[in-house]
């Protein structure tokens, strides 16, 4: 029951309405994995460079996360990205990116990465992400994320990707764009077409959907007073979500499961983005999380009232 | 257990991705009206010229709503609004609105409608609201709608308007606009503390989520491959709501029944989109409506996996 997640270890400098870091432990991968973490056996894919140091690895350690395959590439740099929010917290207005050592990234996986059950290929290049995909053949269940830059300017490579995983999470409007289609139940039917048998999407503050060949499912987000910094909270929204279904190998993602899947997903993004970067993840505790799951529970629950009788 | 409603009765042109209408019956009292019907007996205050004739009267009385309130204004037009909506269904372009026989429009209740038991302001300047309002001092329940152009140029009068009211429900955009609160949370926070004790803050294609004093619950938008025109969807919601609130007066508005009334205005809303203006409601069953709610209760129940242990 492990989950292999190949994607961005970075440093991030961030300012939000409720504040600032400089330089903070991000990426998708590292967020991935420590959602992921309280649910299954985490391993990492990805380049650092020799900014990335003991500190930031034990953030990882600390939750249980496998980092035998970070690779550190001598002389590099730690992939950068600086970005703000305005009060439209949904969205991310990057101001730098620096590739650094992911500029020549080459994935290779370590035996016991190739053979985890689950495999997440989080935001990097498509050709990257299929390259891993294609070194995981016995994976029980793949699933992706990407963004506009890549349905822009590699999308045929994407599609490829996207026909090679079992499950896509990506923010409504990119799922949009990637089908051409404006309403969202017709571009995820668009994307189930193209082979994977679930579709999420994440809808920000307004919480995220799934759609399977046979079925939907939503949910809202968890009601927050204060969002303080919504980076990575699509990672740990997939790394919730993955995990569940990485604790569970032998039910393949069956419909039940796929939900669960979506509240923990929604729970965990919920707490990302209670504090800056990895913080409130990097310290939460099971309890905390399932206390939420339960509270999400009963914040959607209703039946139709007895003895109504319509005219 | 009757619902007395003043609002818009009007003529609509409006164009939409899937179509488009020249001149078609519509106006904030109506969509509500037909919504509403389906539940209780409704009473609709409003003013109408001359081009307002018996086959528009006989879409309201062939679903049973009293229309003893419309005021005939002899040699006045009725209002007309015209508008569009591109790709983003989620945003109305208005092209035109003509007040008409809505501009000089003084409210007049029989003694019937001021003793209602529910009573819903839909969206008129918040002076009349209030003044309809006064005229019902003995309603058990009252709700209210508004928009973003009364928050700009009337919000003193908007403000005292939802001091005396158990119930707002707007648009979040406009619920954070009200209350300068980006937070929609917060924002519904700020609004409970001015009188009501329920506010419902619909969000288009995403759903509608509910605050009161000691609780919060939320649901998605019921998924339609097909949008064809979202005029009047959020009266059409409140229709459905209050419809069910003042079918059970006795309940006082309990947590149980306000999301029942979530859900059926989620239905009644849902169907409204799905054809141009009240051509879909008006036409609609009883059955099709529990049909659809039972249905958003499927897609929406979740529960955490058993055994699922956290590390």
């Amino acid at each position: 029951m492990a989950l292999t997640v190949v994607g961005s270890i970075a440093f991030d400098a961030v300012r939000t309405p409720l504040g600032a870091r400089e330089r903070m432990l991000g990426g998708s991968a590292v967020h991935f994995a420590l959602a992921a973490s309280f649910f299954t056996e985490v391993r990492v894919v990805g380049p650092v460079g020799d900014d990335f140091g003991e500190k930031e690895l034990a953030v990882l350690r600390r939750r249980g996360v496998d980092g035998e395959d970070i690779e550190h590439v001598a002389g590099g740099e730690t992939f950068f990205w600086r970005g703000h929010y305005d009060e439209d917290l949904n969205t991310a207005h990057t101001e730098e990116t620096r590739l650094n050592v992911f500029a020549d990234f080459e994935p290779k996986l370590s035996t016991e990465s190739r053979e985890a059950d689950h495999l997440f290929l989080a935001n990097i290049q498509p050709d990257l992400q299929r390259r891993v995909r294609e070194q995981c053949p016995n994976v029980r269940f793949a699933a992706m994320d990407s963004m506009n830059l890549w349905i822009d300017i590699a999308r045929d490579s994407l599609l490829a990707t996207v026909a090679s995983v079992d499950a896509v999470l990506l923010n409504d409007a990119e799922l949009r764009m990637l089908t051409g289609e404006p309403n969202t139940l017709r571009a995820a039917q668009e994307v189930l077409a193209m082979g994977p048998r679930v579709v999420v999407a994440k809808q920000g503050g307004y919480g995220a959907a799934m759609f399977t060949r046979d079925g939907f499912f939503a949910l809202p987000a968890y009601p927050l007073e204060r969002v303080v910094d919504p980076t990575g909270a699509g990672d740990s929204f997939a790394g919730g979500f993955m995990g569940v279904l990485a604790a569970h190998p032998d039910a393949q993602a069956d419909p039940e499961l796929l939900r669960s899947a979506m509240a923990y997903g929604t729970a965990l993004a919920s707490f990302n983005v209670e504090d800056f970067g990895t913080e409130r993840v990097a310290a939460l505790s099971g309890e905390e999380i399932a206390a939420r799951v339960a509270e999400l529970e009963a914040l959607t629950r209703f039946s139709a009232p007895a003895g109504l009788t319509m005219r």
